[in-house]
């Protein structure tokens, strides 16, 4: 998959295309459930990628009874229902738009690391560029169980946070259908662009 | 490191304490240097993780010369200046706020994507959600080549903008240090939610 030299990385070929090089969008799963156990192992792995400050605002809501996956499947476009409803598990990938009130407790080397986000809109815009960072931790996460991940933008992100996330204040970053692969599951790979137009030296 | 049952994942035991368990931010590094082959390798890895419309806004400017490193540093929080000082590579990480431009061909099957983009805010929040997934790889892809990561969002990033990314249309994310680890180069290890606390089911 166009890696480099295999003799640079301290990661096994293997766990290189578990997580990158053979990973692939699922559109498309099997039946087979997701355990609340494997959502714990995922988490338990992905929770360790670094936040600024510590601040973990990622949440995850699991989309299990028909009426919450119902109200997830509502707000997206067309093209992403049939995929939603045929996934095992359907997830909502949000940010804790409150995430600073557990500041005194996971980041306690800062005693005053909460009043910086004293801010509405800074603490907001903060929570979601963290927890789409963690985003990054919990798809490579999901996939180091063995799973698809099937991550959707497409929808009306907001109509999620009025239906399903009423009452807290979690904001809907993406969905994200997870479960093993079902038949003809991947479209053709993307190209990705290459590494002279993505990495510039100074 | 409080890891869930072994038998449930896909990726070895050795490949998770590498990228997460036993991963840390250093604060310290060695005076080795990081090579534009170990950078092209992470970039080969790293780049495989999915984005929305596989849009990849994320680009990477290295601070290879004195004068590019200084112009960095001079806008980091005095707290992280003798960090940056010390990494053999900073980087920093940013936004291409035209990624749009490259729809077209990073995203051949849907001919009027980069039309969907013409608002410049929407374009905005869109390249900056991205390009924060995609960190969360990068961050990954450093520690995949047995290299430490150290992401650092304390400081002016907007005076990163004016200094070094004058004249493009990148908007600075954060700065990653990159490395191996020096003399003394952890902090304790900052605790993370509970399950119960980052995951509902609904």
């Amino acid at each position: 998959m166009g890696l480099g030299s295999l003799a640079m990385y301290a990661l096994s070929k293997d766990a290189q295309d578990l997580l990158f090089g053979q990973a692939r969008t699922a559109n498309t799963f099997s039946s087979e459930p997701v355990s609340e156990d494997q959502v714990k192992a995922l988490y338990e792995l992905a929770k360790w990628g670094p936040t600024s400050m510590n601040s973990q605002p990622m949440r995850l809501v699991l989309a299990r009874t028909a009426e919450a996956k119902e109200k997830v499947i509502n707000h997206l476009f067309d093209g992403n229902k049939p995929k939603a409803t045929m996934a095992p598990l359907v997830a909502v990938v949000a940010a804790d738009l409150d995430f600073h009130e557990t500041l005194p407790e996971v980041f306690p080397i800062f005693p005053g690391a909460k009043d910086m986000f004293a801010d509405e809109a800074y603490r907001t815009q903060f929570a979601i560029s963290q927890a789409w960072l963690q985003a990054g931790y919990f798809i490579l996460g999901v996939r180091s169980l063995g799973l698809a991940a099937g991550p959707m933008l497409g929808g009306n992100m907001a109509g999620i946070d009025t239906d399903l996330l009423a009452g807290t204040r979690l904001r809907t970053l993406m969905v994200m259908n997870i479960g093993k692969p079902g038949e003809n599951p991947w479209f053709d790979r993307l190209p990705r662009l290459d590494y002279q137009r993505a990495v510039t030296t100074l």
